[in-house]
């Protein structure tokens, strides 16, 4: 099957590698809730910053609703970047890895229904936040990455090794 | 001019727009670099982790020698993930900032070098790190944002507030 483009849309990486990409990043992240001792996932801060938790909680609340919005237009109940916090019933490690998990299966299940064309289209995230469809997704992926990161820093001032950053298995 | 592609290769991003984006990057970057105060470039550190500064080598060693050598499959000197320490002469945050902006220079200059093509085969990064060079880059800016999310504690805990993450002017 061959499609028309322009050289406007020269790809840097086709939309099923760039999804790859993102699950890779996505069970590393795991690993890095995973590593937490379990209080420390609740209540270990640095700096004034919110716990590991609350972080992750924003990227569970932005990556599902996120790419469901993109593909349906549909951002009902999508907070997105405004933050909530847990559930109580949430409030354990293995009630944040199953939040996280029922994410990454959002994802997966409508990532497949975003158009070719949607991805260069402008889009109004969460109803607030305007921008290409490409830009918004490689946000989200970004504020993961970067909450992430800090999460390494607490494991780290835990006297704890955190997952290797280059294994996305 | 329309081309021709397979559904294998629809574009996430165009090579043009993800430049943009990853230009974005290194101003924040750049910002959160120059929001340290000069001596703790150097000498702070949470948790046995590297000082900022160092970080920020391994970026600039990575970047441009990165770059350059997915454009021309030139991998001299380029030390990649080799770290090395920075040069006496450099050891300011002036000194660390001029590298940077030579850094982004030669990313600027070699980018329209990669051909169409390129993005999607397999280089022997640094002579060392096989994959897709689409993917290879985006392991770069990864890297690139996670040491500078992990500055942004560093910096959290000097009770300095980081440059924002949204803003990519």
């Amino acid at each position: 099957m061959t499609t028309t483009t322009t050289t406007e849309t020269m790809p840097f990486v086709s939309t099923e590698n760039f999804l790859n990409e993102w699950l890779g990043h996505r069970r590393l992240t795991r690993r890095v809730i995973e590593a937490f001792p379990e209080d420390k996932l609740f209540d270990y801060s640095i700096g004034g910053m919110r716990p590991f938790a609350e972080m992750m909680k924003e990227i569970i609340d932005i990556a599902g609703p996120g790419i469901r919005g993109i593909a349906t237009d549909n951002w009902e109940n999508a907070s997105g970047f405004d933050q909530h916090s847990l559930n109580k019933e949430d409030r354990t490690k293995e009630g944040l890895l199953k939040l996280w998990d029922q994410s990454t299966e959002v994802i997966i299940a409508f990532w497949p229904e975003i158009s070719e064309a949607r991805f260069q289209e402008v889009v109004l995230a969460f109803g607030q936040y305007e921008g290409p469809v490409y830009s918004t997704i490689l946000y989200f992926i970004d504020n993961e990455i970067h909450h992430r990161a800090q999460g390494t820093v607490y494991l780290r001032s835990l006297g704890i090794e955190p997952p290797a950053f280059w294994n996305r298995d």
